[in-house]
């Protein structure tokens, strides 16, 4: 049995580089207890004037894509460089276990005992938006302790990659090589806030495929981007070829961001608070019985034109709105 | 002065083909006045049994793509193979002039005297869901008219391409040769709703950047979609070509969807009330002042970490709902 950590316990060992005390101190961000949550709370405050300076990296891709082994080496690249790396995953679909196949360790086997990173599966959780706010706490704590790097890993399905835009200052989306079929997982939006997109096993018998996809994805870019454009690199986690390339489009970011960065970071969280609250009022509306009912009488009376379809609208949002 | 038309007249005329009957009863569903809206919701319904048997067609494109010439040809096209089209119009843009320049006659000089043409500018309105409401029941209206194909253009920009995608069975988007930086004002979702994609002005010199641009298209299509893929096809308004390919490709998407139609009509019905009560709601939610300062209060409080995200996001979410 371990012994329970005071507040100065968390913050001296987060000060003095204790990894295992980081890890404890991450358990007690992820804790539901009322106890745990009121230390942590005290304990993100106290560390704050520490964060701000890694390096916030979103990574994403859809099953398949190699997404494990491009961190392996793109993370071994990076602590070769002699930066400290901490990899964070966001997964809510790991609730289903109760704990997280992303982040496992057994899948990055040399990162892993790695001393220069730092690698922590999902919390578990019901909604994406409480599983994003601990990984969020999370990486305050990890910034605090001193790491250059922190990857923010997702599934690449569903809506956990808008959330994590949120939460990093760079989104790396990773492809392979083959037309089209083969990202059938992939949700839509992705490739509209990917800052960098990267096309993962550019090797051996793929090269040509690969050289294929990358222009491909340009070409979708080009028609789909009307802000910045991100380039499309290859690269290959087996071979590990095209990490510099990577990490200097990265670093070129932080240099034409330096600045605009505080600014940036403190309008993703404004609009990450507002997707949250706005996701649980759509939640509310799709999942009220007396709503659900009202919508379909509405919707019949509307088809057999028995109300006008203003009038629908407007009679069942004053219904929600709790006025009528 | 016009003598005051009954809901018998209005029936009659409608039942006899009188096209200035037609016209009056588009500008009563239009109008703002209580009686007139009581009488123009009792002339829908009694229409009602008499609709349902057109082709509803959704036409968008950014501005410069050259859509009106496109109507004004794939128009003729049409009203010379016997059939009898309604061109409507959906621009919420309209209300700053307080008339539209879509739909505008002036623009489709031959078409606008076809006999078997009725062209109809967008309404006015504060609203895109007021105006796509009126315009739903012009549509109505036209069909029960006996007009065979009813085309609903759309300016290209903002949200009004998913809201007519909610109207009609088919939404064609009309593109242009050249990469792609000429696309700039279209909206992202665009190429995720659309049936069919025209590449518009390839005659002449632009007919290799025509061929080009399909290709373009057809690999962003194949990258982005995941259910249906669209066809991309090129055509010429000036020239007249591509006309009858485009024609078949609707009328084969008509047999193909026969039987299912009904459900996908209802179905888009549907999927419009919802849009409309959540987009209400939305704005609702964005337009609070009390709303703003609250929001604003808690993003600077969460930056300073003097509160937790998730504290934020539901006292924000309490306040609106009025239970705080």
């Amino acid at each position: 049995m371990r012994k329970n950590l005071e507040l100065k316990d968390y913050v001296a060992g987060i000060k003095a580089g204790d990894i295992a005390i980081l890890s404890r101190a991450i358990t007690l961000v992820e804790s539901k207890r009322a106890e745990h949550q009121k230390l942590a709370r005290e304990l993100i405050q106290e560390i704050m004037p520490l964060t701000g300076k890694s390096h916030r990296i979103g990574i994403s891709g859809s099953p398949g894509v190699g997404k494990s082994s491009f961190i392996e080496t793109f993370g071994k690249y990076l602590t070769s460089k002699g930066l400290k790396l901490a990899v964070l995953a966001i997964d809510p679909s790991s609730q289903i276990t109760g704990g997280s196949i992303l982040g496992d360790k057994t899948r990055m086997a040399e990162l892993s005992i790695d001393p220069n990173c730092f690698i922590r599966p999902s919390p578990s959780g019901k909604s994406l938006g409480g599983v994003a706010a601990k990984t969020w706490e999370s990486l305050l704590l990890c910034e605090a302790f001193g790491f250059d790097v922190v990857l923010v890993e997702t599934v690449g399905v569903g809506q956990s990659e808008t959330t994590v835009a949120r939460l990093v200052d760079f989104f790396l989306l990773l492809m392979q090589p083959g037309g089209g079929d083969d990202l059938q997982g992939i949700k839509r939006g992705i490739m509209e806030i990917a800052d960098l997109i990267c096309v993962n096993k550019a090797d051996g018998e793929n090269m040509n495929q690969a050289k294929l996809a990358k222009r491909n994805y340009e070409n979708a870019v080009h028609i789909l981007r009307v802000d910045s454009m991100p380039k499309v690199m290859l690269c290959s986690a087996i071979k590990k070829t095209g990490l510099e390339d990577i990490w200097n489009e990265i670093e070129s970011f932080y240099i034409k961001q330096k600045g605009a960065l505080e600014k940036k970071r403190a309008k993703n969280l404004g609009l990450w608070i507002k997707d949250m609250i706005l996701e649980k009022i759509q939640n509310d509306f799709e999942s009220d019985d007396l709503i659900k009912i009202a919508m379909e009488e509405n919707h019949q009376k509307v088809l057999n034109q028995q109300k006008n379809i203003l009038e629908a609208v407007d009679e069942l949002y004053l219904k929600f709105k709790g006025k009528k």
